[in-house]
């Protein structure tokens, strides 16, 4: 196994067609499907980073803003923004497209964070992440407040005690 | 169209067995195979409050604790937490339960956030919701911290501006 | 294995939501996709009275009245009604709901047989039903007549002598 | 419309390949996968019979005699026995094969009733059945027998009215 | 396993109704989900020849003439044409029927190949095929040359030495 | 619309996880799944190409030459090879990929070819294809071979006349 590997070579692009059944009365796709295509694409950009099976261990919040069209195309892309011990945060970036209109639309973005197993299905250490570009090292930064967040929202950390987080809510 | 309504009136109780499509390489059901089920548990919950259509707008960070297996039951319970303006949170309560072996485990918690939407698809005022319970007025009241997390996540709201969810990083 | 176990302890309450692909034609829910539901829901009722793998052994006549429509939502509850030796009948009844009109209909009722099978595939005792409310008694004391039709109707009993069944065909 | 056709005409044979999603944990194709798949022939065979759209009016009893395997294939072969006013009675026979031991097996029979529908959705007439083989004329004879009983069933008979169901409980 | 068998023996077939999801923005069955089905029975077609499991080899060129509607029924028939050393190529001819409109039409036809596996996942030995009709006469002496054109579309014969073929192209 | 557009912009890239569903007995992807999956990826590509809706019109011979396994992943990419008057070849490259033993293997390759439709249903123009790389430019050139070979299994061309196939047929 690698010692580190760099964002790119995670990347997984997942392309979809919106069918009947995807959508609600109004003709969108349900936002539930799109979480469900989004965590195996997820996951499949953990699995290329750490060559193990990894199972979803939190999904951080995600806000819906465009909804995407029966007959349209769902394009979405994962890529890992962070490693930690045994665990991988992966950003992902939804987008619809109209093909006949040929218009593309921000739909959302969201991260998922999985484990890696052993065999046994215990946790085991994966590779670090090295971020290359612009986009690859703010979303690496970020990683540790949005750890805090999950840490918080699940009761294993005091807020008092999450020093980065603590600073966004204090005036200058 | 009532003007308020009581949590108890939005509760819905989901059943589902969780097949071979639905699991990982562990025999475990797939994060977003659940969360599928979860959005439309909560949408139905949230279209009981208001009698009218409504779109996913948010989910709030989910963690993943206990996996549920393969041929075990999954129960999805999901009820309006609070109703604003025209958007409503929906509190879901997810369990597994080994029918065999009579045993249930907590799996996860949830919160999704629905917009009621008129015949055009533009917002439409949705019930105050009443909560009756000890844990109901708790959910009720927690709500508000919530929104200002949804707010400052998506980028409406500046984190210094959100006192009750700032308090939370003040020592006492 | 308890020797006994109340009808409520094995209720299941299960929902879905109608979607494009469960509906025929006239955009009503297809009576073949709710019969699947609905021996899901079953089944997992036999499994909890039980606590052993159960298989199908027969359905009772199911008479479809209202049609349950695109977007609506199905409520289905099953309850085993009475225990035989190796067997279970579970009595199951479907509503369906427009939410947008908050209208609750009935739609239909039904039996499903199951026999409960030890790891080899071979049939075991089931713990006996013990009934509680007036609804449940009704229900119980039914099961017999129900079981002399469905020998009867299997080939495995003359009806001549079906005592209880035939008394109904005979003018007092 | 022809006046009457004869129960050939309306003969539907499907296949299906049972696979992972279609079966229980003893890998045996659940009940309610089946009893979809014969929904869906018996209301083609209803079609061509008719030649108008038709809905699911009831289900006979039905009893699973052999479980069919994983794997395996699953035969149906569906044929209008008799047409009533606006219903048609179907008759299904349903086998399991499996291919690599060359070796079929009979699973069950039932029987499902539809209605045809005029495009405002009310009750048309059907065409007479002409059965002309001798198996075809024990089912067309049956299912008056079968009909008394569904409404009996139904709770729109007085038992002590149906002649022809009474006469089997009588010794001779 | 028997040495030879007819063409007649392997034969297949299914019926399949047109549901929302199987169709584009048209109404039309996509092509894809047809060759889904067909890939099935062709399969099982094979399987009954050989008696063994099979693998897909290869798909000839398929051309969509008449789309099948929503709605619609789709006939697909399968029957080998011929038996190679280990290889079965299987003939299907797939059409279209408006039940309600009493209207079948020709869809397609098609040749799939397949291989039979031993339980190592190795080629084995097939029974020969016998055709019967004037038509499986046809279709067996046909086998050839499609033969040669599929080892030479895969790059394993030179075009030059497929000798019947290669009179197709020149003038008498 | 444009009067022509480069072969690049029509590119889509699709990421599949195998699931039990989707695999044969022997655990590996279904041939027919496969082509379910590259009709929806290669449509994209063609609308993609010429802003309109398009119908499958036929798809080239297949060849499977290594099974994707359940777990692995699949990928494949579409981008129009061709364009004729209305209608367009599409190259598909599809690739499996064993995420845990990070080992990526070619699966096979194929061309579908799509007509652009009005919203009448009716055939419409297409821009043309600009192939810019060594690789888009051979593609381009064996388009009009393919397409002759297409006429004549179609049965509408005479072999005798198809000038670029037959001289494949001649010793030099």
């Amino acid at each position: 196994m690698a010692n580190s590997k760099t964002s790119k070579e995670s990347k997984v692009v997942m392309t979809e067609l919106v069918l009947p059944n995807d959508t609600n009365t109004f003709g969108n796709l349900m936002g539930g499907r799109l979480m469900y295509w989004m965590d195996i694409a997820a996951a499949l950009a953990a699995m290329k980073h750490c060559g193990a099976p990894v199972v979803t261990a939190s999904v951080d919040n995600i806000s819906f803003e465009s909804p995407i069209k029966l007959g349209n195309v769902v394009h979405i892309e994962a890529k890992v923004s962070r490693a930690f011990n045994s665990s991988m945060e992966v950003h992902l970036s939804v987008s619809g497209e109209d093909a006949i209109h040929q218009y593309k639309y921000k739909s959302n973005e969201a991260y998922y964070t999985f484990v890696a197993l052993d065999p046994n299905g215990k946790a085991r250490k994966v590779p670090q992440l090295i971020p290359e570009t612009e986009e690859e090292k703010k979303l690496f930064d970020g990683a540790l407040r949005r750890r805090q967040l999950r840490l918080i929202l699940g009761g294993k950390m005091d807020p008092t005690e999450a020093s980065e987080l603590k600073a966004l809510f204090e005036k200058p």
